[in-house]
């Protein structure tokens, strides 16, 4: 089981109609299967260039290590010499705010969400509002 | 100038809806701006894993030497050994048809699309056939 | 759905014992989930230093590209460009036979098993063993 | 002399066995000869997509530099930059505890168990607990 594109699309919609409307700088949102491979992804013009490398690498850190990035940053600043390292064994993770494990009602592993753009308090407010408007649970930290 | 994201996602609509129609098999379509940096990306279901990032490549390439990747595999069959070391120094560059270069209609480039998962043929068809459904000029080779 | 540690060590167990009944040389079994993650792997006495690497990069790319490492040669045998473009976007990809891919009785891709140690043949075919040993479809290409 | 398959596996079995015992999350568990490459490696249910490579990081960077993965952990509190250039200079390399050196009764250095899943400290007594149980000799630090 994992997040399909259709379920994908509604959680960026989501999560951008959210951002538009609260006045949130352009957003990036990307959706991850529970793989960490790309199911979607849509760049709001205004959106830096490399956007979608960081809320990439929100969503695959938080898969690779079975967390929301939120709790990623409370262990980098704990221990920022593990979060380097690890960074280095599993490739991409951006430990602060902003990637989100989505889950089924059951519990089950679907995916994450990474969203780059405002602040990453904002960013995760977004990805927050896009999960649970496609009817799933979202796991920020 | 560049590709903004109402005009990618018009562009993926029309290769998928395209692709849907030929009975092609499930495919990704990536869009970068001029830039190279990714505006959306759609991934059907049964698209294989990594189907993103060989997209990617092809487009990513394609704006990486200002010539679609059709060209690419022409120039990789003359020199591989071009190919294999421009991949080195310029990063994803996937040598095979599928990443068309996208310009308006004074020939200004504006971006590229990258679209895989059926025969290298087939996904360059989707990506030309959407980037004029978007009302551009599509650039294969 | 994914393969679970109980069927991935099952399917090293039957995938083991074939080989040692038909007198094949020391074999590296790795079993993925769908996501391309490893489950369970194990390297037995005599198997050289870096098969761990090499059947993982056999299972890997199989799931990166949606066939069975198979036709990932013989894609390699007619357009070894893209296979070399390849390997550099999406990462390990062993193109010879010994990556599997693995399937429930619905068809619905669950992972990949990936063989190293003895000829490709045999290294494919104690890994289709394995597998329907665990009551699973096997997809060699 | 290196750790052989079966002892591999004993090792394994009996971590996890002390996991599952003492109520820890599900761990992986990596077994790497003295060479540092992959004997024996299993992810339980629920333990995370890149636990292979956080497991294998520690028990990597404990052979790397001849020591425990606590002790690095030690240097990397005194001296962060000297563990992220080593991380460079040598590969992966976790400097938190669960990377334990394994020896045999004279002292020989066999290879190394790397644990991770629950806390540093828990990963740590998993892998300590397995290496006993099979006769031989740990050290985390």
């Amino acid at each position: 089981m994992a997040i399909d594109l259709q379920t994908a699309r509604a959680i960026i919609e989501a999560a951008r109609a959210a951002a538009r409307e609260k006045g949130f700088k352009p957003l990036t949102v990307v959706v991850l299967d529970a793989g960490a491979d790309v199911v979607a992804a849509e760049r709001e013009d205004g959106s830096s260039n490399k956007r979608f490398e960081i809320a990439f690498g929100k969503a695959h850190g938080a898969l690779a290590l079975g967390m929301g990035s939120r709790a990623l940053m409370a262990r980098a600043e704990q221990q920022p010499y593990f979060i380097a390292a690890a960074t280095t064994a599993v490739g991409a993770l951006i430990p602060v705010p902003g990637g989100v494990l989505v889950r089924d009602g059951a519990g089950t592993l679907l995916g994450a969400v990474g969203v780059s753009g405002d602040t990453s308090d904002n960013d995760e407010a977004a990805a927050v509002t896009g999960i649970e408007a496609a009817g799933l649970q979202a796991q920020p930290a």
